[in-house]
């Protein structure tokens, strides 16, 4: 999906939300647990339940991966059928990957080829290396780690360098610029813990989407977002996961996942 | 597998080799290609043939997962049979993973009890937060990306911060001293392509494990990194994966694998 096709899409809902499918299979409800593929038949009601109000779908990698061969299948079998269903979705691998070479593009490989995700968030330690071999793909975008919303990420994230700026702002200008990068396949994520920063980084890239992880469970509000994240073209992505997914632990989920994500839809329906 | 161990281990066998499965199924000799569970088959015969020489193995996930659910369990069963046949041996998941709290408990998870690696490599640039839930396992270790050997490392990993001293020093002291965090459960990352480096990141932490991924195709002698990064228990593990597994793409791959670890490990002996 390219970015004007995100961009009608969004304008079509008048949402920006992002549902996290962070399937975590100890939370699920008595009556999924002993299912077979429970993880799959988890998301399929949340994904049924949640469409109309979402453009994006972000499964978190780790809760597959945790149920090895079995996890990683239910993982595809979830990315089709939310391509069969939905095919306006945009489907984030939230995968934080971030290896280089050879490496990097099997991982592109991965979840570009065999499975059909539109983007993966990755993690820019190694620079610019760790990119280029899912920027090949046309229509295929990278979602690069900048302020993330836990604690420690001051550690090192925003570390002042020797001119002054913190270590995330030069990766934002280094990877927003470098050869093949451009607002039209490379997105950045930005925590809405600290709404203030957000407003400094859509300074540094107006014309870039934002995923910001940090709404829900973890904090932030979307009227904070939307006032400092904004841009002409909207710009952002607002994910939330377990205060959608996780909304009842009862045989009413899937319902009660919708009420929340259309209180959420709602509220950013008022910035259209 | 605890520190003495692995230290005795190398004694033994007087080498520090640990061998990469970057098992690329398109770089297969054709008497592998054809076979049902391709990926374990070679890595099979590469484990028989190299386990004298070695004292770790480091699959790659990167190529597992491009092949689905069904690498992933070819990667479960690779594991498996390292730990059947040659209990002696470290196992490392080369997966670069990076993500906190819950999420990072499941890549525990997957890594330390769906699989049973001794060892994951991460990524430091969310900060301890990303640490965390894989030192919470006995005798289990986490790998750190410090200094890497590829060309963009110098683009972030290599930048001074406001006190002078590059990133990737300051992620060393950070990560090597923070609770949880003692050399005997924390390894870095260290290139081989800058030998004084190493010798700079030796004096930083005497007593970690460091593992050094870049002698053989990404460069550098065994030679520059004992002299620059050996400590009193040896203190390092040196990588080598396309130069050993892919040294012959005929049917006499494993021979010629167990000659270039063979060739590695003497020169290692001379050291001990």
């Amino acid at each position: 999906m390219n970015y004007e096709e995100l961009y009608k899409q969004i304008e079509k809902k008048k949402s920006f939300l992002c549902v996290g499918l962070d399937s975590n299979p100890q939370r699920f409800p008595e009556c999924i647990k002993g299912l077979k593929d429970s993880i799959f038949e988890f998301n399929k009601r949340i994904i049924d339940a949640t469409a109309p109000y979402c453009v994006a779908y972000k499964p978190n990698i780790a809760f597959y991966e945790a149920e090895g061969a079995n996890g990683w299948n239910q993982l595809q079998m979830t990315v089709d059928y939310i391509r069969r269903n939905y095919p306006e979705m945009f489907i984030i691998a939230d995968a934080k990957r971030g290896d280089i070479g050879n490496t990097a593009e099997q991982y592109a490989r991965s979840f570009f080829e065999t499975m059909d995700f539109d983007a993966v968030t990755l993690s820019p330690y190694m620079g610019h290396d760790t990119m280029a071999p899912f920027l090949k793909y046309k229509d295929k975008w990278v979602i690069v780690l900048a302020l993330t919303s836990n604690k420690s990420a001051v550690q090192f994230e925003n570390q002042l360098l020797e001119d002054g700026m913190p270590l995330y702002k030069h990766i934002i200008k280094d990877m927003s610029s470098k050869d093949g990068h451009s607002f039209e396949n490379t997105m950045f994520v930005a925590g809405a813990t600290r709404p203030e920063e957000l407003g400094e980084i859509r300074k540094l890239i107006p014309n870039h989407f934002i995923l910001v992880p940090g709404v829900g469970a973890q904090g932030g509000t979307i009227e904070e977002v939307a006032k400092f994240g904004l841009n002409n073209k909207i710009g952002l992505l607002v994910n939330s996961s377990r205060g959608i997914i996780f909304a009842s632990d009862g045989d009413d989920f899937d319902k009660a996942a919708a009420k929340e994500a259309s209180v959420m839809a709602k509220k950013m329906s008022k910035v259209f």
